[in-house]
């Protein structure tokens, strides 16, 4: 026969087995049950503090809860449906264990409150294990990048060609990106690291709880000010599914230019085999499956915050059921991008750059023009006319099929006058990348100080910076 | 030692844990099994039919796979990450039992187009099952109505009462919706069951295969016209997504109707306790969570569809490897959307229309007022003039805070001379459903009409139509 | 001072400026101002039928709504953001034309069965608008075939090599993906197309009007069954914007394709200077700009769909005044995808395909490495050794440094025993179309056939098939 | 004649006009035009500073740069949308009014910078703008918190009546999440005020431009360190739209909660006419339009997220011409919830509570059930036990029809023998809210303390705190 549930005092009949099977939560919210006993312990501590329950209450309490974290640990727990969440569950289980007692540990605390302080705890040990990951995958592309001192790729706009650039600014810009979504989750966590507990169902409660007690033992900054603000508001799960979204989208994008570098066409990265996959029919294959997994997997983490608004969307205050939906996004965003992070790292770190090739395919496409252009403006000619001028000259170029630096001086001088001799210093991507000089800018230079900021910034050993 | 893949010929590493991990779907794309065994079926029967494979290779195989599908229906199967999916992990078992001939089941064949294959074999029966859930909701609408013959309840437009409808009206309105949402997924349906197999990697084979013949053994109206097509697109499961997010968010406007019905404040409707739960800190609660889980649920249903749009996009032909992740929020999206249609078929079979309480409200709103402006139409006023005198004769109500039918002819003369003693048989929401007359409106006779139509369409017995 | 709003009776202060900004609806709903007008002819018709309006009145509605359509095409007519909307900007000027029997034209109707008949009106032409567009860029992408008859490209999966494709069978491709759009539609189109007009605010009317007389006036196929239903939903938005998504996705693959086409290292192919923009600082540059904003608007479609969804979500029936958003995403989502089809028209119109050097690029990776795995199997071999075969010679000719049609039969033989001299008949991309013959395969007969199907199908005249 | 394109130096021919009107911005990003003009004096100023222009020559494009602005905000400016965009008409009616000396102005600078830095500016603007509204509204709901004191309403969860709370501590649970609103805002604000402008096309430039003192001119807090990175990303965007959103679903659980509590229903608030609405056909009607449009508006919020996170997906660095497709998602969002938080502060100053009929309607729905719980917790009931016992005297009252408070002591004491005569001072709402005590609890006297320290924090004047 069923058990009856802990809130069934005024019910006659149990709930069928489809509604259930559709509202239980605890096949996944279970992934909270660290947090739940922590909180678990944290309240109860406070309850003897406060003298609503008695210290060897507390002392059965705990070591109940220590005996159920070790089950769950080890396997030995048994999650029921029936009992509907990780909460009743593990407070279930804690009356089967230890009988009375255990009857007290929902005091002053209701499933509203209990929940979200879970949910933020959780959140804030996520966020920890992506800062690190993100830290990992930063190391990685600057380690990338000290192996590749001074390679010279394409820079594209519009994905056509158009100035050169050190592979070691290419690599850094995704530093750059990395760090903004790092300090996103900073702010994030920041903000959400406030304590639900004790804001019971929506309204508080009249018994002699301290909530700053709680709030302390479980590391948050400070308890939340208003009850029904704690038990309602999902904006902070929204924030970190937004962030993450951020980040994926950023990742995507390297996915999307590493597919591309490591094709034929391009030629410019060969992955090892420890990070490729083949095909079952065509058995030259070689495929860079973790990238395009990169690239999808950013689908599922962008469809998780949408969940999350469209759930959100049009809620009343304060705890409706349909919140309980917003574990699984949850989850499953903290899991894929943690993984995405990951095999990004790896990926990094088992992937070749094809210095002869890269070098052989530069000539093409004119990558210098734009420093052809700096020279005339040097010349004192305006901008406008100085771009002109060197539209007409690759003109000529695309006409005899050849690069800028193979037209003569004479060639030069039918365009403008102004072309002297020393128009060749500009020419070519090594001199272009010599000319380079702005901040921020990849002259070679300024590249190498960036790249040694950074070495010295994520305190990566081994290397000197 | 790790077993080699069935693609590694040229490989000299095993790819790492992180990226196994990464990339494997056997976790989850093992839910094809039966499509992908019953497709296996099909292409081994063919190829001995086209003197591909010898007939005894051909019985192997199939009593292999017999043998395979029972394994796996009796939980014997082992399921290995390692063998990254559900088709190398049948047929690495294939192998380890029949050998040899296993090695010709993947002749003429290719994981792009036996996943694809597996996939719209699943949509397919998906779909159906779907559709059979959506009807069981119409009956559960209809049995609904049959139930509550003649309750008349006020129709809101800005959840402001507006004019009194038919409670069956109102259910009809849903039952309407969802006949649409069928006929959207039998449209889906059709558009899908076409034949990828034998597209191959992308573009086809030049071993004899016979594809017309797989087709129709598999139940397709025909074989793809074109192999690249086949291999790339997952429109299909975008335009299934999509037909269930309607359907969702139909859903979420009925949950959303129905958990206001059931609060305190309407009163309407009462769930009974088998679609109930209560609150672990308010012992008078009873909340009616299936509803609200519905109308939660439908944000998944809608993130899923983000995913894949998400997913797809800027995704050049052919097969990528990020259309790997279409499975899960197809999977999800289709446990989602026939979870809540069963529970909203509960839900409408444990709910009870508070007659009483509806009547004691129906006063309230003036729900009689533009039945009031129509009976001055049909004096010869113009609508806008009677929109006007209808317009004072409830600022009048309002002020001496009383209904349209409390009004004296006196009161009523003084607004307008128009006004006779039969305006009294205008007012009042009894009246009002008695005017009404027009095809498709609340009027009983349009009503019942329309109750009979749906009862004998969805043939549904032991009510007489 | 201000005008009373029509509604105004009850009413004794006007809103607020702010308010009437933020709800004003006319800047955008007067595009819906033929479909408004045309559903007013239609009801006026029928009022006069049906002794609800005099013959005259008609008459002096009718001329007075040619005389205010006139003036909306000529830029003549002033609308008004204090009268709204669409409706009662025409409404109110009619009186303004016509006077008294202006007044009568709202009689049996609301603006919410107004909007809503107008809304399908204007859906069904954009629909149709849509269906030419598809039309012609499927024409466009079968003129494109026609003329690079013979060419052979590298087919990609994973973006990697995989084998060779007839250009004509991968344009082929989207044409399919372009059929199924436009069948989407047009299931859309039918399903939309049943006339709301008549079921007034929610509950239909107590007047005698005939609404099966509007619905054939305005082309549709039936009045709607419910007119609940007919006000509450637009579940017909939601799918004719989620079928512009998937038409979107398509297209955006395209753009991806072509743009990666179009750079230096694949440089498959060449735009003209019709369809292509410069850099404001690179004077080189030549960008494929229009097939980018193709793949970056598929962006804006996708928004609109999801703007839709979350504006739905949760509503309660009846009418909300949330629906009042429908439109702007619908007219945006519709713009921009007959945008993009067009542009894509020109585009495919405007594109050189770079014969030479494609057929240059054509010898590397490896593309005929699954024919000579059908050779294998041909000659008796299972598909997996066969496969395995072929993967260790993949990997000789990486170690060569060269093609497979360059290992001598030695090599070949050392390998397996089982090659014989005719192998080179299965080597090299000719060869290899040659032998695909499988239905919808990339075989010269087949794609031939196919495209001589489309030429027929599509009735391109100027073309023999 | 068509004008040349200023970067039509190689080109031959002109783009065609479908390609022209899909592709130009100025339609829409004629918004940044005092952006725009601003960040060219600032690096006209720096060029003439750094040499790379005369004074004279900057002068020239100063005085320029006034009188276009002066025209544009007059309307004396002829946008052309041939022009393409801002930038180019801006530079272009510069040229024609100063010439030559205009020419110069784009020197080391590229419309990737310029457009970047125009956009940066102007979320900066737009982020002070939205932030000082947020805080309106703050204000907004605390003078209605404070013109409501003591009033008690129900506490909902599950949309069914749980606790009473009093109306402030409600409205400050808004004024809590606004408030995390707010400084998601500034930390977003704070992250994308850094300076792109140098970075040029992609890889920074020659010649020797001072970043920092344009950055410093623009009021940036440092010009980027990485120049593909502030070509290529728009995170600062998604991040700004995201915040937009949960900003928005906020907005738009109020607008639902606000709806809800105006109908008949509910009762509890009335709108005055100032925001209100009627019907076009039913005369009694008074509409809460702008929290329905409020709640509606949301989703377009929503879906200019999803569309800048399709549109940025799988992008490679650096500068794609899809990124063109950032702005009007951004301005339409900015432009959106300005106007949901302008609109949700004007209802809140035209919104009377309705306190007679929220008091009579208040003993319903067992409100103190929970609070009674407590008692029997004071007694040294364990919780469990107590909620049992509550739950039982509930289904009493049910039973009975009657309330909590009218059980006889002989009823509770039949229940439980733990009840006594001081039972009675902990039912009923009064009652309840006076025993609330904990931090952040409806009690009176943290509600007091809360309230008055918004009212400082604020800085609200003419209320004394």
């Amino acid at each position: 026969e069923k058990e009856n549930k802990l809130w069934g005092g005024r019910f006659q009949e149990s709930v069928t087995d489809a509604v259930e099977r559709f509202s239980e939560s605890v096949s996944f919210d279970k992934q909270l049950y660290k947090q739940d006993i922590r909180g678990s312990r944290a309240h109860a501590t406070m309850l003897a503090n406060q003298g609503l329950m008695s210290d060897s209450d507390k002392h059965c309490i705990l070591s109940g809860l220590d005996e159920i974290e070790r089950r769950i640990e080890n396997g030995e727990f048994v999650w029921r449906a029936d009992r509907e969440d990780v909460h009743m569950n593990i407070e279930a289980a804690l009356t089967d264990l230890i009988g009375e007692p255990a009857k007290k540990l929902h005091t002053a605390r209701s499933r509203n409150d209990q929940v979200v302080t879970d949910l933020r705890l959780w959140c804030r040990d996520a966020i920890d294990q992506i800062l690190s990951c993100i830290k990992q995958l930063q190391v990685g592309l600057i380690m990338l990048a000290k192996e590749n001192d001074g390679l010279i790729v394409p820079g594209y706009t519009h994905l056509q060609r158009a100035q050169p650039v050190l592979l070691q600014h290419l690599l850094l810009s995704y530093v750059e990106q990395l760090e903004r979504d790092f300090c996103r989750l900073v702010n994030c966590k920041d903000r959400l690291n406030v304590c639900p507990l004790g804001a019971c169902a929506l309204a508080g409660t009249g018994l002699p709880i301290d909530r700053f007690m709680t709030s302390e033992a479980l590391g948050f900054s400070a308890p939340m000010k208003n009850s029904i603000d704690a038990v309602s508001d999902r904006d902070f799960v929204l924030e970190f599914l937004a962030a993450n979204s951020i980040t994926a989208i950023h990742l995507s994008r390297l996915g999307e230019e590493w597919v591309m570098w490591a094709s034929e066409e391009f030629g410019f990265l060969t992955p090892s085999d420890k990070v490729s996959t083949g095909s079952s029919i065509m058995p030259q294959k070689k495929n860079p499956d973790p990238m395009e997994l990169v690239r999808g997997k950013s689908a599922r983490v962008v469809g998780d915050l949408v969940t999350l608004l469209v759930l959100c969307k049009g809620l009343p205050q304060a705890y409706n059921r349909d919140l309980q939906e917003d574990k699984e996004p949850l989850f499953d965003s903290v899991k894929t991008i943690i993984g995405m992070l990951e095999v990004t790292t790896e990926f990094a770190q088992n992937v070749t750059f094809n210095r002869q090739k890269i070098q052989k395919a530069l000539p093409a496409g004119h990558l210098d023009a734009t420093t052809l252009a700096d020279y005339l403006v040097k010349k004192g000619i305006p901008f406008r006319t100085s771009h002109d001028i060197v539209g007409r000259s690759v003109a000529l170029c695309v006409a005899k099929n050849c690069q800028l630096s193979d037209l003569t001086l004479d060639d030069f001088r039918i365009i403008s006058p102004v072309f002297e001799e020393d128009v060749y210093e500009f020419l070519g991507v090594e001199n272009c990348i010599k000319k380079f000089c702005s901040y921020g800018s990849t002259g070679s230079e300024m590249v190498a100080e960036q790249l040694n900021a950074w070495i010295t910034k994520l305190n990566i050993s081994g290397i000197s910076s």
